[in-house]
């Protein structure tokens, strides 16, 4: 990472948590924040979400996002997007307007388009390093049966695959989190990884946690990532820290790289991973933007 | 219901479960007896998966189906299937010899191609009575914001909605599940439901759990039917009676319908569902195959 790369992730992500934040000042939902958080990420190039998606095999920006509200456990999800330029808004169409959970492909860009969502040309998502990354990815149809996923890890950076989440709670106790994703570099255009799956990628529910994920979706999905974490919490009693740390860290056992992050009902935050790095900030009631990239290093 | 139909669907679940309970018998796995039972219902005109599953509002057949390996919790799911006649086996073969858990679509289906599996023409699918109720139905369209998914519910039948699975014990230990629809009448053909949604529809993981899950799909996604089963056992130390039971019966309370069939690493197993009856079955070590449909009835 150059240096402003680094200065350039580290930008975004402020000015993420200062659009959710402003959102919560002025007395909004968590819901709303982190659609709002969500989207600086999506329109960032340097993440993998929105601009700045990942290719896939077949040299196409396929994006997939989830959001889910703590308070109601509505939750809204869509897939297989190639021309919609904020998937996590469409999430959140599909939850509060639709008669489903998640819907993918053309009849969610209908919808998308239908209820006044900004459409863009398939070329709008495209960059030139995300596209270096996908000519020279040597992973692209690597496939073994005795290890299912684990060909499939881009290797190299050891950092989570950019995918980006938010989470918040709002001053009415209100839980949520959003997720938003390209996938991997390299999937299969048809794969549906663990951020658009409610329990997976994304969970939030009122007294408990929110959670969003970030690493090798297969193995977020196969461990149901963000839904043990709040069953940890729920059914074991656990804290948000000691349930966050055990999942992560089992998941890594497993040959699952990746992280969450996650908020409770009493403020608490986890910012978990089991790689070196995991882009991530936060903000406090006190109001202050922190953000960090290494896990060596505190959020400042 | 007609004499004719509850013989049909008594004689069909049967099948169903010899072919599972045969595959045991010799020795085989429990992965290997799910998706042979889910075969059979799939083959079946009668049940909602396969040949005889219901259409979508733009009238045509869109399948999905997942499996998953207690063992390893490895998994596979499709999803937006048109042309592959049995769905759990590239759900399968997803599992087995792809990077991936979860594919859908022109990916998915042409993997299966690639796979030697069964490619059939749309209209394989096709049934008078599902192609009436598309007709019928009086809730194709409507859609209120202020219920979400309340309005799609299929009123009438009060029956789950013919959704598919198996639950499997071997004399390994080893624990599988496997689910396979066609959705809801009139859904989105965009629409993804529980029954491929690993911890929401299927889910399976030794020494803890197998479940698989049929109902208002929206439902099961929103709470994470499957794995909440699972960690309540997991994690709060309930018994899969009560744990399914609780999980279940709560489901109703939020206004989700349907039910779940479920088997332990002791062989204990649940069938529960919060609807008047669900399709069901089951064989013990006496090998005597028992069903039932109401729910105030035995299997016999």
């Amino acid at each position: 990472m150059t240096p402003e790369d680094r200065e350039g992730y580290l930008r975004d992500l402020r000015l993420s948590l200062e659009a959710g934040y402003k959102i919560l000042q002025a007395g909004g939902s968590s819901l709303d924040a982190t659609e709002a958080a969500v989207r600086v990420m999506e329109d960032s190039p340097l993440f993998n979400a929105g601009k700045g998606a990942v290719f896939s095999r077949d040299g196409k920006n396929v994006l997939e996002a989830s959001i889910m509200d703590g308070r109601t456990r509505k939750a809204g999800a869509a897939t297989q997007l190639m021309t919609v330029k904020n998937p996590i808004s469409l999430a959140r169409k599909i939850m509060d307007s639709s008669p489903h959970v998640f819907v993918a492909g053309a009849d969610a860009e209908s919808f998308a388009s239908s209820e006044g969502l900004e459409i863009v040309d398939p070329g709008y998502f495209w960059t030139e390093r995300r596209w270096k990354q996908h000519k020279s990815s040597p992973n692209s149809i690597t496939v073994s049966e005795s290890t299912q996923h684990d060909e499939f890890h881009e290797k190299g950076d050891n950092l989570p695959k950019g995918t980006v989440g938010a989470c918040a709670l709002d001053r009415h106790g209100n839980l949520a989190a959003a997720t938003s994703t390209g996938g991997k570099t390299n999937k299969w255009s048809g794969r549906i990884g663990d951020s658009p799956i409610i329990g997976a990628g994304t969970f939030a529910e009122n007294r408990v946690v929110a959670v969003s994920a970030t690493g090798d979706g297969e193995y977020f999905i196969r461990w149901n990532v963000a839904y043990d974490i709040a069953s940890k919490i729920k059914y074991g009693g656990q804290s948000l820290g000691k349930a966050s740390k055990e999942t992560i860290d089992h998941l890594k056992t497993v040959g699952g790289e990746g992280g969450i992050i996650a908020i409770d009902s009493t403020g608490k935050i986890a910012l978990e991973a089991n790689t070196p790095g995991m882009f991530r900030g936060y903000v406090g009631r006190d109001g202050v933007v922190k953000v960090a990239i290494f896990m060596d290093e505190p959020c400042v």
